[in-house]
């Protein structure tokens, strides 16, 4: 990152704010940072969509493109990542964009190598998505989990606030799974794989999950359990939002289905609730984003699997950013890979 | 604080190490501490009897004082906190005992009032135990869970190590819960209540809990429960750790009870291990630091509740101090609080 520290220094968007630097004194206390000094792009995939945004560093958007995968495979990931790079690039022109693309990626990734160790509802394991972005782009990516940079993007939004420090994002969708923000930091664990909500055992002795367990949250409320579930109680419904709209207008068999994946959310996000007590929970992901009922139901069920005095402190909301956590979250890894230098 | 860092100043305790107190420079390169310069005080409670604990900086056991409750009321709580500290206090003689002390309760505790918020199985509600220590002893407590402090003795005892940052200690008793310790740090969460992980929802509709929901970990874990049922299936046993070793002897009955305990676990620390990525969990407690088949069976059996990948940088341990954990981690607070100072 030394490259970009020098960039930043010699283009003179990074300034001492003329702070005599005492000793003992935080280098964060006498420099500044121009938000517009230079540009961010992060990515990130929701329904084999891959979202691109270009950022200031105060993760505000200046630009955004998309592309829709070809088909499920890691090469039609970077191609569809290279292409939208290529438009937000074009967009934006003569301004300086940081030498780094950060990826928010579906699967277990291991962060320190980029690789995806797997993603099964794509069928990838063992995908060096990392070094195949390297590669096509010519640029570092840093590929994280897709939960966890849209934790980042939920945290970041409110930092200034300076009240929630203890975050927890959950997307719900073709896969599930939660990015854990705590004292502001974005927890990754001990093999970066953290925040596997969607591999929680809800149902003892459960439907088999592609992880090889048993009754797993995935299993019972991923988007094509969703649909499955209310077509066998004969609702038509072509997709999981759909459902979830459909509750909301009162559709009695789509609430029913609602209900029954708020109640397994419960268990899960109860336990979430026990073990860390966070001070938010932000759904997010194609489910988590779409339907009022879901959350009130969430709301009022978790109760009966959390301690009261856990939830005392608790919110429950939906996401600030919808389809772009992922990739806002994305552009805040390089924003903080640019200025953690200066303010670490 | 600021009577302790004078008090180690003034008694020459602390000493800069003559390096140049160069710009930027952290203290902690300045600065050496004598381990045995202080002692620390620390308390723990287990089935009903406080151990006191005092120790060197560098939270190694000088001497150690135990005290069991003339019943389950908070007085005779304090009182037992009191007599040991008595007890201690005469066997140090001379020695500078930092006037603080660090006190591991039962219960829900809010930390920041030394607040006992409840403690289900002894009938506490809302009871000011640090208010009521500082007006028996006059000095200044420090009150967290017991599980929070065991996780600090754990990890204190490795960090030199440098390896493990991220460890689970699980208190099994008359209660269960755990202590996180994430990033070398103790995680206490919006409302110092993190690690509940006795009410991680485990028999979905299963058996009411003293927490109000059902089919909570603890209520089909905890000591009674694990008597109850070997006595169901006509085992004779007066106490948990007597069924634990009883199938430690390859004991029927004792031997399928302890099955079904690490089956319960496995679901509930499986989920922790999902969603942590934790690097160690350490099992402690009356239950957890008895038998060698608890902890084998929990072994083979969390697979099926956990991601593999996440499994692959576990280790599941006993615990190193057994019932002395609580206490020695009690002590750990006041030596960090001492020398944080310093150090932060």
């Amino acid at each position: 990152m030394g490259v970009i520290v020098d960039d930043l220094m010699n283009r003179g968007l990074v300034r001492t704010n003329g702070t005599e630097a005492s000793r003992g004194g935080r280098p964060s206390e006498m420099i500044e940072i121009d938000p517009n000094a230079a540009v961010a792009v992060g990515a990130g995939m929701s329904d084999y969509t891959w979202c691109l945004v270009a950022t200031n560093l105060n993760a505000e958007i200046l630009t955004r493109s998309t592309r829709v995968m070809v088909d499920h495979s890691p090469e039609a990931a970077v191609e569809a990542i290279a292409e939208a790079y290529g438009a937000v690039c074009e967009e934006l022109g003569e301004r300086y964009i940081l030498p780094v693309i950060g990826i928010g990626s579906p699967g277990l990734v291991d962060t320190r190598s980029g690789k995806i160790i797997q993603a099964a509802d794509l069928g990838w394991w063992d995908i060096s998505l990392g070094s195949m972005v390297l590669e096509r782009l010519g640029i570092e990516p840093i590929v994280v989990n897709r939960s966890k940079v849209g934790a980042l993007a939920e945290y970041w939004c409110t930092r200034d606030e300076g009240v929630v420090q203890d975050l927890v994002y959950v997307s719900l969708g073709t896969g599930v799974a939660a990015g854990i923000i705590q004292g502001g930091e974005l927890l990754l664990g001990a093999n970066s794989s953290a925040g596997e909500l969607g591999h929680v055992t809800v149902v003892p002795h459960g439907p088999i999950c592609g992880c090889g367990n048993r009754g797993c949250l995935q299993t019972v409320v991923n988007e094509d359990t969703i649909v499955d579930r209310a077509r066998a109680l004969n609702g038509l419904f072509n997709d999981a939002p759909g459902v979830l709209r459909a509750a909301d207008a009162d559709d009695p068999v789509a609430r029913r289905v609602v209900e029954e994946t708020a109640e397994y959310l419960s268990i899960a996000l109860g336990g979430l609730v026990n073990l860390f007590n966070p001070e938010q929970i932000v759904l997010g992901g194609p489910v988590g984003d779409s339907g009022k009922l879901l959350l009130s139901e969430l709301q009022n069920r978790i109760g009966s699997h959390a301690m009261h005095h856990n939830l005392s402190s608790l919110t429950i909301r939906r996401s600030t950013f919808g389809a772009d956590s992922s990739a806002i979250g994305a552009a805040v890894l390089v924003i903080k890979r640019a200025t953690d230098f200066f303010f670490a």
